[in-house]
């Protein structure tokens, strides 16, 4: 059984001292090792990137493209390779590990396009003779860190375009499924990305903490829970560096009498249940308003999970496979037990799957749960498992009160027919990311993805146009020449 | 003598409890009073300003503009009167109030253009049928907290384009110059601001600590030294706020051997010594390349110091005024004498300058010392005051090293003819705002103010393009109708 | 009675040779006489242009952006004034002019941001060491020919935008009533335009070839019918200027079953006959789906008919005034009259109104007419009157065929509530203007207008950011500095 | 020996009727034959265009964009194919083939990031509850017509970014040297176009004037000669249509007495002689500014042309190679018989040079001519071959005003050290696209190409930002949603 080491100035490097084992949670066996590397190992890390700084920045910003553009390539070349390695030790389904991939993919072509991206402003005549124009220039070296739920997809957010504006980078992935995240990297060198530009330390809180406090590192991105954001927001910032830190949500979809509620249960069932829940835009709150639009929704949504197969990654046949880790499958049974003991009403339970054959995995079924409250365990905490629980409400607007009262305000869906319903709630909500008649309203890799309240902490939102704002910060030269020089110097009589 | 309140909710309020004497600096003499709000009064500020947040967040933009444009032409009417409290209070003498206030105007332009500015980014086809765009929403109640050296400007730097976007603001001004700002602000309510959008509490740290902590804020803007904003920041970010503030500064400028150094030193003159170099831009290093081109320079600038007027405010004959309070008059004259006492030569002391007529003024006479040395106090540390310092260096690698080694990197300044130089000059150094042969490289309006290292924390710099995105927050809206609805409903025979 | 001259290099110009008569419509009597510029006059206008362009175009963009604020002020001071010429000369009611004059300020606000507008892109490094930025110069005399319905408001879309961006103008209005146009322009030389920065003739055919052919002036912009729009268009073009011809529109509403009707209702009544439907933006089919809806349409259209109050410009309490000249009335009355021979049902006749006190005025009362198809010479003509088509559609596609199967494509709107709907309408619709439940989609001063197949020759809408790129060509610069120069020359022994 | 036929919908198709002969120049032998389609062909190449469009411009942005990553990929594999076709047709040795198509992959770089380049301005609350976005619509079918010189990049300038708009496409690339356009084109269809969606017709004027004619073409870009650009626009423009046609040039070098002489040399040789001058943006023409600037310039270029090697496009070890035709390269030599027999002095003489081995292929030697002046032929028209002209001016304004005073405005260059002159230069010279220390300044794919004066007919430029535009129509919906609807219908009693 191999231990996974780390990836140090274009070079793999074996680690030193601590390791933690990984396992394939659809089997619930251990699959292999994570080295954890330590306050020196991180440190090479740092310096092999702050080594590589001064020429990348000084490489033309159409040339570090052409890094990504072969980065895509490679990616697509070996689609099939990453995909298995997500699924192996992550769980999740061959098809779904292919739409994560897809996702990272689209990061990787928005920064092939920075040589636009990154056009400061230029104004002429500012005064009198005086131009002045802005360039954003990278920032150094640069550190992700982030979670288990998207290996694959979430360092790519990050990196391609940290890398692409000039800076060089460490990222540090979740030790519980790390191996694809050292793979990529791998194709990101062998794209042309030169030694040090990309570094990967395997490790834990040691890791990051030496990445939150070493004054080389200019920034730090990272995507996890709530209260690890705030953690990492507020020691980076204290440390004067630039941060930017996703936590959890509860995304709620507020489902309208007018909606087309065939619509709604095949988007929603994917949105619910789709890798296992364990998505931080995963909508696990449907409010409908009116009984008569709740009961239709659980009537076709119970109907709808008697088909929804859950099973092991390497089967393309099922929908969603098990949770992360055995701990993590007691936690969510847990708050669905906490839900029946607090009033709510198991529709359909998924507590004790049996997956035959992987008895040992972390399974959890596919769960929906009526008449829960805001009072409720399971409602005002983020369960991250293959749970829907169904609110019922009285009218639009207390719908809309319950998404604007709760502590998160990553994503939200409304569905309708109604323009104007549609309008005031992309409006109002106070929610970052909002769907209309789109459940997982992620948005595309030319726009940016955050969320509001307890969701982001930091000014410039993830990938998109924000995150060139956030790799780079802005110079502004202001530039006269005080006297005619050579141009008067050079009078001369005409040529005879 | 009057006792200066708050303007809370469209009127003037009274002060409660403590007060602080206000200083006329070109006398020496207390001109007035100003109230310190404790708690409860920032309260009913913040409360003002949240209960006005939502009709005036719905208010369309070009409204918001309007009023804008109304407050630029109330601005330019009393500019006088402007100058005069700006004056009397801070000490700066006409024609340099002029010129902040005609800087500040610049910002309320910007601020006009707020529709343009606002725009978000639409995507049609983000997938079949599926659009996608951005809206840039404001964040609610605002906090402005601004220094005494720019008692106008710098409030204009915030709150024009805060509430041009739809926030409404809570200002607190310096305690040592509050009138100006004061009456700023009641003619932006006379331009047609609704009560409760704009409101100004003077106060010190209680009232500054309120604003930080009280969840109602969502974001803060600050100007002043580094060691408070560097605690604005860390406290604001830990209460979960949006932050930018900006510190100090020691901005240098390099003087190459081919400058012109006439221009240098009409330049230089004003950029050391206007506003007794009370200003975050103020040039106070001259770093000479060459002891040839240092020698010349010094020579010139001691000629061109025999010259320089120090003297009131209301006389337009003087270049520049006293300092801001009789403990920053001895601690300027504290930092000549270091400089003295650590080896560098008094080529000009202004220290124990006389005014006739002002003999109880705050005054420091205009300061040049040579052959300064990075390990001195007074180049550690910002003088804020009309002492220049000149530094003679042997190339121009090791001027610009000085520069990088700094602890701050607001402004600085490259005096040449020579196109490659600049270049060189403003690709490389670690500095926000670069000067070519442009010694106070304050970026015009439509541009955006931060420097670098210790002068700015925060990830947005002030006023320009940046502050329309400090001021928002990024929603992303997907939108997608799932059926054809009334329109395949709406199949008629044809009309008989 | 006076006789209208010209405004050439800062001075009014009295005419020599023909003259024509100017009417006031409401009343029928002539009431005053403009000249018509000859070809000498309008190049001295040319001459007065190309004199003041060197240094206007090097005057600062910011000090341009600031004679726009000042004329923003004055267009508001006079604004009582400016309306009683345009009712006076036009015959639009007064409360009609305040709009038109709005929205030409709304111009003169957009021009004052002219200096974020000009911003060009800077790129560093597009080569090692390179750097490249645009910069977008104006073109130095431009030319304006606007039409009778928007006297005031059309010149404003053109020459605040084309002056702010550096070039010089050349204004010829329309000669049936030209005196506000000539007093506006007086404002904007009271505002601080140096003398020949804005000149105005007045003119007809013979003016405006000469501005057409002159090989000084740059570009034309022009708004006016069809047939004109595409001469001017070729002509200018085969003289290689730059050319924007604005022409005919027939817009047309599409009513779906389930639109709000009370709302159609309403804002149809205003589109359509407000301003006595002279508006190349006037909604002049309404086109319902289903015979409910038409029914519903055409009953409380009649209804509403009979409260809509026809009168001279002078009295407020009319709800539009008459039209442009005797000539035209009796073309507008004819449509009226093909209608009906043609099959239609005339539903409320306006022909032969009488407005006591004035029968002498050009005056047609408000027309609704039914049960129009596509082959009658009122459907396929522009009637330029206060005239209401009603064509009736089996299905949304069979309405959408109408439109996309006229000549003009200006505007159009869809009523309905249906997000879906509005979506598919505006995405396929082949209309540049498109209104969701807004029957005037007029783009606001920070959008750009135009209209797609024949309703607009050129490649760039009027105003908005399109009129940026349309009064400025593009400069691209690329810069490298071959050696280090003075940098490397300034190498000296260190300082002993 | 085969006849190259078209590419139309998807397929290869024979012409029928007319041919052309195609040359090797670099052996003066025939090598090929082009059919020249009938106007039948062209307007099948349209109807297939016309039916790919309304499928085309529905697929997604990034869709279409993918399509673009997979054919840069496909002309990075067949690159030195696609050079050897170049070489064999044109001329050109092998490298500066390599460069002609690694310029025009960055143009299929750019389009890939057409998603973000696509993006319309969304403006929310333009009015009470109104919003207001832009959208950037595809035109339909587009025609290219691109000239000999660059017969793969020109073609790579258009099609990418018109097809990844949404557009479909008519290519009529130059009869002269069409191979290797339509073997890229084949690859373009390889990557993922579906059929009809670029098709390439080859052919004379009949195809051209049936592109100009046909209604269902909507837009014209076109690259060659003045002559031809102007009867391309007029025709074009006088149909309705958008067109952009760029023309001729003489691109000066002002050469001034601080300039790196050896840096002028090294970059005025490529950029006089490479490709034998066969480029529009070939510098032709040295402005010296004083005699002393002049003979050290003179001197320089005579010695470094003793080495310059003219032969075979095969063999790498040339610098340059034949001119287009017999008859070129006859008329190329008769500029040099004028300019000696006008008094110019021929300092390295290029007429008659030999080839051993190639003795009928058409070259013309590198040939340098001193003491040019504004009034010869040689100077005034547009040779297109490796001759450069030496003209000697007495200061910088007088060789400003040479530049100035020519009929074309395409490339220009200044020589200097000096900041001043390179600003005073760019900001002043009436040409498009300027260099500093930099011949050759076509600007990167991500800035657009286009010069001034008769050097371009339109408003937009070629690729970069300014192609979006081109390629596409603006739309502005203004939307509101006239009453609650289903959301104040939604109103329940609470859930019990």
């Amino acid at each position: 059984m191999t231990t996974l080491g780390h990836l140090i100035d274009g070079a793999r490097v074996a680690g030193e001292g601590r390791t933690q084992d990984i396992f394939n949670p659809s089997t619930g066996e251990v699959s292999g090792q994570v080295s954890l590397a330590g306050k020196a190992t991180v440190e090479q890390a740092i310096a092999a990137a702050q080594a590589a700084f001064p020429a990348w920045r000084n490489t033309p910003p159409a040339k570090r493209a052409r890094v990504m553009f072969r980065f895509k390539q490679l990616l697509e070349e070996h689609a099939d390779e990453i995909c298995r390695l997500i699924g192996q030790e992550h769980g999740k389904i061959v098809h779904d590990a292919k739409g994560e991939l897809s996702r990272g993919i689209e990061n990787v072509e928005y920064a092939c396009g920075v040589p636009e991206l990154l056009k400061g402003e230029f104004s002429k005549n500012v005064g009198p003779g005086i131009d002045s124009w802005s360039e954003f220039q990278p920032l150094g070296v640069v550190a992700g860190i982030t979670p288990f739920n998207f290996p694959a997809m979430v360092p790519l957010w990050m990196y391609p375009m940290a890398i692409a504006c000039g800076n060089t980078f460490v990222l540090k992935p979740s030790e519980r499924d790390p191996t694809s995240a050292l793979f990529i990297a791998e194709l990101a060198l062998e794209a042309g990305l030169p030694a040090g530009v990309l570094n990967v330390v395997n490790g834990d809180k040691e890791a990051v903490d030496t990445l939150l406090d070493d004054p080389r590192v200019q920034a730090v991105s990272f995507v996890g829970s709530t209260p690890i954001a705030e953690y990492i927001y507020a020691r980076a910032s204290a440390n004067g560096k630039r941060c930017q830190a996703l936590g959890g949500a509860k995304n709620h979809a507020i489902v309208m009498p007018d909606a087309d509620m065939d619509n709604v249960v095949d988007s929603l069932t994917g949105a619910a249940f789709g890798s296992s829940g364990e998505r931080c835009m995963a909508l696990s709150v449907a409010v409908a308003v009116g009984d008569a639009a709740a009961d239709a929704l659980v009537a076709k949504m119970r109907e709808r999970l008697t088909s929804l197969k859950v099973g092991p990654f390497s089967d393309a046949g099922n929908d969603f496979g098990p949770v992360i880790t055995q701990a993590h499958q007691q936690k969510v049974c847990g708050y669905i037990d906490s839900a029946e003991a607090q009033g709510a009403e198991i529709v359909v339970d998924g507590r004790g799957v049996q997956v035959p054959g992987f008895e040992s995995g972390f399974y959890v079924g596919g769960t929906l749960i009526d008449r829960v409250t805001a009072e409720m365990t399971c409602y005002r905490e983020e369960i991250f498992g293959p749970v829907l629980l169904v609110v019922r409400a009285g009218s639009m607007e207390e719908a809309m009160k319950l998404i604007d009262d709760h502590e998160y305000g990553n994503g939200t869906c409304l569905y309708t027919r109604d323009g104007e319903a549609a309008r005031y709630f992309s409006d109002n909500i106070q929610v970052g990311m909002v769907g209309i008649n789109v459940p997982l309203p992620v948005p595309v890799s030319y726009h940016s993805f955050g969320g509001w309240k307890r969701s982001l902490f930091g000014d410039l939102a993830a990938y998109g146009p924000d995150a060139v704002r956030f790799y780079t910060k802005r110079k502004t030269v202001t530039q006269r020449w005080p006297s005619a020089g050579v141009r008067e110097g050079a009078q001369f009589s005409f040529p005879s």
